[in-house]
């Protein structure tokens, strides 16, 4: 899609090529902070041209605040060091179940606009996560469950064939411009413990990773000549920096690797794939299941989440809700039981490519058989025909497993299948996944969800064109699409629009008709002789 | 979206300023024709490299056609006048009542891949319509109803804004060339007959219209100087000209005016405002409601189907299913007993702005008030947030509400509340919603839908990027994506994508495990000693 940056951009020569990241307020906007207990929790506030404001859920960080100074150099300010250190020692649900209330849950409470204890219970019942690595001071936590709003995660990162790592960590900034929620660094090339540094250190999101990719590196990307060891210390490197959650592909048991050999398109997932060559050629059960309570322990050390990974998701329609998809699924259920029962954090990744009427069978069963444990699933993709619009392909499964309970969506953008996502791309999946996720929550009737919708809506309806872009998610594209055809600047505030011409209007009439209710109310007995008239709708006074 | 137009264009001039349009193939494809009982039925051919093709519904018309010889001056040639004219004086409806398959019915049974018999008594119960007006040579008939696949309707038209008679007839080659069943033509502005007349003989798809927008132009854009003749002799010149199908806002009832008085959007449908407005200020019923007797009359002698047009929808998710929505709704099913009684094919028209959990409400209740008649939706958009995305917010209300039952969905177009769409945004609007219509097909089981997925899935896996392209819904984007990445050709038909790069493919690796299931299959004894050795994927051979 098209985007117009309006700010300005800060340069930084001394970070490996990372030249500039965007900075400066969304369009219509302005930082805003909430203290509360020594915390201080960002938003978002839009102030319309009425003089009322709506604050909205900021994922944005420090590079949306005119009056921080971003220095990529030296990262964000590592906040978060000097919170109360009661659960330096203990995890996020240790601490739940101890009825600990962290100042994580206290932020996330603030952010959500819900009681501190309601996170804390749904934390402790493991049907919500907090992704925060002790390590990683720069964050601003988040909570990721079905009883609050949906999240989306935005993958980045670079591969053999194309990227830069300054161009990995200005995508992080511009991905929390627009709305993600977590980041996820995949990067498979050279330069990963690097890309990544610099992501951790700048990022104020949560940041996930897949650690088999550098470990496949570190074998010179023979899944053959990987070892449990090589794993292992790549899991502690990664931990050691500071990454949220990993996805760890535990579920890929040797016994169901036979089970996807009659499928259209086999597995999908690099990881599955990975560990489905490794277990093939060793004739050995995979490593990461043999050792899960070894690593349950490494990921507890650092109050680290576990993101389970379906290696076996289905990568077609046809594949859907197949034998190899559920088996696995049915050991991640067995593997989160492990896993909290050694105080570690758990999500559930789901699939993938799903047609409409098998989505829900998804949430369903990931919550029978994983115990509710949050739902994180990329899209899925309702068709496969449309290459370039997989963005599109993916919201409509995206919104439906959403309200179905996923917790978590992972985007598409428009270069699924056909390349790796440059900046504009990443805005769009972005967008396109913000709209999933709110259509979610609306339907799920989440409490501050519909305000937005009925803000922007009366602002449409008043013919508060400016007001409209402020609101929407992303003014920019608004702006620039109402401008194409009525450039004038007088037209922003002209109480028609291009659909209809100045000559005639819908809304407008629909004004008349309020005016005219009215009348019926007051004047009862007038109107019974008669309705009363409106003046013309023929002129635009 | 991006478009790359590989295709010539022919010239014209004496068109009233059109200048060109769009023609050959699409990339991939070629045109086939069916003869069948002296019809002759046009098809998408797209041709594999293995060999193989498939075939394709095509809605393109003779402009896709390397062997057609286009002239916009003369229009298309009027096969269907010489078809046998049994039907000529009876509707679709009354021909399929009374046993008779016309030979527009067995044309849609090829197009469909279904008896005539079923086409005849879908008709027949009122739960299909086949939009056919006598006069409309040039069409290509197809079948609007749950039965059948579901459709998709681009609009059109200039507005005293802005746009061209050319541009809008290109705007119809265009998006028919894309997939659209059916066009609008919702001109506002001058030159309505002309650009009408200049769409019908160039258009082999049904063209619809809504005729209170040229009335308002006969007086001078002023609703409450509208009268039934007037609007009377706009349709009948409509009728003439060969219009297939037409939005009639006759459900707008005056008592209903006042229902929606306290919505957050009010009355957004134009025809719905230009009739309350009308209401208003006579102090009177709809001319449209208290005539519509006469109006029946009118559409049966040329066989041009209803549009109920729904002038009271919601235009924000807090208006979504109020009480005016559904009154009118309710007259909307009086009057489809009428039109049906009078032997008039009938489709009722939806909404509008939704969110999801309140979709399904919306088609239980027309199929139970309107008796099945064919619902036509505009989106539903699932929140109101993201002007400039509204494709996508209403893909995802689309592909439900089409999964729910709706028959033909009305597109949406990233300029949607912005302005009028151009030719890319026509192009964005019918591949969105053909993903919506063909994930609703895939949901509900339509038999022929999935053949497609599974060749695109099936040379995705085996790398046959060219196929992949050929089989998408828009060829030259994926092209022009996958290019952007790894532009040169030897790539197309590389053994890896840019998502992995050449040394490490999870695809690759799949292909090894069926080796590795074969083996356990045909080689028991020796997989119980232990796992088959696979070949290294480390490398790209």
């Amino acid at each position: 899609m098209h985007e117009k940056s309006v700010n300005k951009t800060v340069p930084n020569k001394a970070v490996h090529g990372v030249a500039a990241v965007t900075t400066g307020p969304i369009e219509g906007s302005s930082k805003h902070y909430l203290e509360s207990d020594s915390l201080r929790i960002p938003l978002r506030r839009v102030t319309l041209t009425t003089g009322e404001h709506l604050d909205l859920y900021d994922t944005s960080g420090p590079y949306t605040d005119t009056a921080a100074t971003i220095d990529l150099d030296r990262g964000l300010p590592r906040t978060r060091d000097a919170w109360e250190r009661s659960a330096r020692d203990s995890t996020q649900l240790e601490c739940a179940r101890a009825g600990v209330i962290t100042p994580e849950m206290r932020y996330c409470a603030v952010r959500e606009g819900v009681s501190a204890e309601l996170i804390r219970s749904e934390v402790a019942r493991g049907r919500a996560v907090i992704p925060a690595n002790h390590r990683h001071g720069e964050l601003e936590p988040m909570i990721i469950g079905k009883k609050f709003a949906v999240k989306i995660n935005a993958n980045i990162g670079n591969s053999a064939v194309t990227s830069s790592v300054a161009e990995e960590v200005e995508k992080m900034v511009w991905a929390i411009r627009w709305g993600a929620d977590t980041i996820m660094d995949l990067s498979t090339g050279k330069d990963i413990h690097l890309t990544r540094e610099w992501i951790l250190r700048n990022s104020p999101v949560p940041v996930g990773t897949v650690p088999i990719y550098q470990a496949l590196e570190k074998v010179n990307g023979d899944p053959t000549a990987l070892t449990w060891e090589i794993y292992r210390d790549t899991v502690i490197e990664q931990c050691e920096q500071g990454v949220d959650y990993m996805t760890v592909h535990a579920g890929v048991r040797i016994g169901y690797i036979a089970l996807t050999a009659n499928r259209v398109t086999g597995i999908v997932s690099r990881g599955g794939a990975i560990m489905a060559a490794w277990c093939m050629h060793h004739r050995q059960e995979s490593f990461l299941y043999t050792h899960f309570d070894e690593l349950c322990e490494i990921l507890r050390r650092y109050d680290v989440t576990f993101s389970l990974g379906d290696g076996l998701r289905p990568g077609s329609i046809a594949d859907a809700n197949d034998a190899a998809q559920f088996a696995e699924l049915r050991t991640l259920g067995e593997l989160t039981q492990i896993a909290k029962a050694a105080g570690v954090q758990v999500m559930i990744e789901g699939p993938g490519h799903v047609p409409m009427d098998k989505i829900e069978e998804n949430v369903r069963l990931e919550e029978e058989l994983c115990d509710e444990a949050p739902f994180y699933t990329l899209g899925p993709l309702a068709t496969d025909i449309a290459p370039a619009y997989d963005h599109i392909t993916s919201a409509i499964g995206a919104a439906m497993i959403a309200r179905a309970g996923t917790a978590m969506l992972c985007y598409v953008t428009p270069k699924e299948h056909l390349g790796l996502p440059n900046r504009d791309d990443v805005k769009t999946g972005v967008i396109t996944y913000k709209i999933a996720a709110h259509a979610a929550d609306l339907a799920k009737g989440h409490p501050n969800a519909q305000a937005r919708d009925d803000a922007l809506s009366k602002a449409r309806f008043e013919f508060r064109w400016l007001d409209q872009f402020a609101l929407s998610l992303d003014p920019d594209t608004a702006r620039e699409f109402h401008d194409e055809t009525l450039p004038a600047e007088p037209a922003k505030t002209a109480h028609f629009c291009s659909m209809c011409g100045p000559k005639f209007c819908s809304m407008r009439i629909s004004a008349d008709v309020r005016q005219y209710a009215d009348l019926l109310e007051t004047e009862p007995a007038r109107t019974e002789l008669g309705f009363p008239q409106v003046r013309s709708v023929g002129s635009p006074t």
